[in-house]
């Protein structure tokens, strides 16, 4: 089995331990807050806390829950409030812990909850979904939607342990698996050659024996990324190079309209953009090219849109986007298959034909 | 007039500028944010807009500005909505500043605003009573209330500055001012006996051309005492100290039902309490407590409730209060009149008796 991972922020420093079930280990994690007199209180995602009833009466007892609507809608002000109210019910004080059980929604608002009860309590995350697996375990960053946009309101909070149960994912649709897969992708074409090189011998299935060992080189990598640029304040590099086939993704989802396309499915098309945008700049090659549309392809991800979308509202939509507007046009590109840089200036003309490249009209 | 003071806290070190109208100066601060592209949006108490409507203006002209309804109803999770979506409205973005003009109720709305906006924008304090000039001006606490209780939620987050303009106080209401001088006399006795002295022998007023004085040396033995513990984790003393006398004020104010005695009134009260206390713990004299009553009492504030309290019910209000019962009983005393420090297990019995020397039943 994989090997725990330390996330190292100084004094807010952190392990993720991977395992198939990891009943046993939160437990004990519970308990030693329980043994020291705090009090543990868990959020999870209903549809969670229905196929995983067994595994959070093992791990947790009698410790009071919250069960969160699944879905985009919970990471909103109201169910910032419910949280906090519960937490206060449980009567947690500054010594206890909050688990967050679910996906990124419940990881972002959990995490939050913990970050401003009290002005912060402990937070674990347990991902259940690949995607809040490779993503939401290292970086801190917690919040919600206003109506204004997404993630505007947040916290850096970091966890104080994340477990990662692969075992979990057996009752994840296809879909979403594929979805997180957008991102393992990701990570192998950034910062890790051999990654992609081994997702594209043999596709990764939720069943294969080398998925934990997958999860963690994705999060050894972000973990890599996050402890040179926490905030991220880096002018270059940095954590920026995880938005990497975000740019194109973002305008996709919001043109298609939020919920039309998974966010992993919008990276998928994302990437095979920042393919060509690099193969544009003179970084890739065509083969280079065809090499990333294969590797998303083979994962169940679209390369390009399912029909076709105005280039002018992905334009518009992108130059609504700060990250990229600051330095003329600033994108992720790919220096080489397993080396991402940022580049400013880029000639719109390029970021459009890329676009159309992956069939917008 | 008294010379700026700069709370040290490394990378979030700010300083607090004294004076007696501070327009220009906050005028400059916005127009720096302004120069570098940034953009400024203000937070005002909509008493504090209509009494001091052409500072408003002087200071920042075509800003967006947010009025909130004046009391402690605005520390709540709807007000906290309505100032994010403010904020996104003006469209601040990472670079951009917040000024919060008006009391510890707008201050703590908007500091916690300011500190979950895009996971942290600046933020700039205009205190504009004497309480929130001697006691939000350092410490970096922001937060709202829930239902459970009061200030339950929050951030700790630094104000980048503080402009600390005494002639607003021109405006406030007479017991307001009052109120606000129980935290200055509680500076005197838990750390500057010079002080403590100086009202003594003079009663401080609104018109005092000592004024700015006082609050600087109040905030400079805050800035001390926060300095050496920021998030208040010290186990003795520390952010504790601040305490002297609001144990048994938070108590009165509970049980009397909140807005039944200002929260100065109720320290005053807690102060003479909290001496009554020192003095059967065998620290002070009698004649001690008696200089702490007429000090309280020269500054219109009660030294005895104004009506019998059920001792009690005024017990189990303290009991719930945690820093209370962690220790035993624990309590801020007066070592002497000038030095307070934490004492734990108290017995119960003596805090009692100094409940009902200052009028409990």
């Amino acid at each position: 089995m994989a090997e725990p991972l330390t996330v190292n922020l100084g004094e807010r420093s952190y392990p993720i331990v991977f395992g198939g079930s990891l009943t046993g280990a939160i437990r004990q994690a519970a308990d030693v807050l329980l043994a020291r007199g705090a009090r543990v209180a868990v959020v999870v995602d209903e549809s969670v806390a229905k196929a995983h009833a067994a595994m959070l009466d093992a791990a947790f007892g009698t410790a009071p829950r919250l069960s969160v609507p699944s879905g985009e809608g919970s990471k909103s002000v109201p169910a910032l409030a419910r949280v906090l109210d519960f937490l206060a019910e449980a009567r947690l004080d500054r010594s206890s812990g909050v688990f967050a059980v679910g996906g990124g929604v419940v990881g972002d608002l959990g995490g939050f909850a913990a970050a401003t009860y009290l002005r912060g309590v402990d937070y674990y995350q347990i991902p259940t979904t690949l995607l809040s697996m490779v993503d939401s375990s290292v970086g801190g960053k917690t919040g919600i939607n206003i109506p204004a946009g997404k993630n505007l309101v947040g916290a850096f909070h970091q966890p104080k342990g994340v477990f990662i149960a692969t075992d979990l994912l057996a009752t994840l649709p296809p879909r979403e698996f594929a979805a997180g897969m957008a991102e393992v992708i990701k990570y192998g074409l950034l910062g890790d050659a051999a990654l992609f090189d081994q997702l594209e011998t043999q596709p990764l299935t939720v069943g294969d024996a080398g998925l934990a060992a997958v999860i963690r080189r994705c999060c050894a990598l972000k973990a890599r990324i996050v402890e040179a640029d926490e905030r991220e304040t880096a002018k270059e590099g940095g954590r920026a190079l995880l938005n990497l086939g975000h740019t194109f993704g973002h305008a996709i989802e919001n043109v298609a309209g939020y919920g039309a396309y998974l966010h992993g499915e919008a990276v998928g098309v994302g990437l095979a953009a920042a393919a060509r945008l690099s193969q544009k700049l003179g970084y890739l090659t065509p083969a280079d090219v065809a090499r990333v549309e294969r590797v998303v392809a083979a994962h169940a991800l679209p390369v390009r849109l399912r029909s076709p979308l105005p280039l002018v509202d992905l334009q518009a939509a992108m130059s609504r986007d700060k990250k990229v507007r600051a330095g003329g046009l600033r994108f992720v590109v790919l220096k080489r298959l397993g080396e991402a840089m940022t580049q400013g200036d880029v000639p719109a003309e390029l970021a459009a034909a890329s676009f159309r490249a992956v069939g917008a009209a």
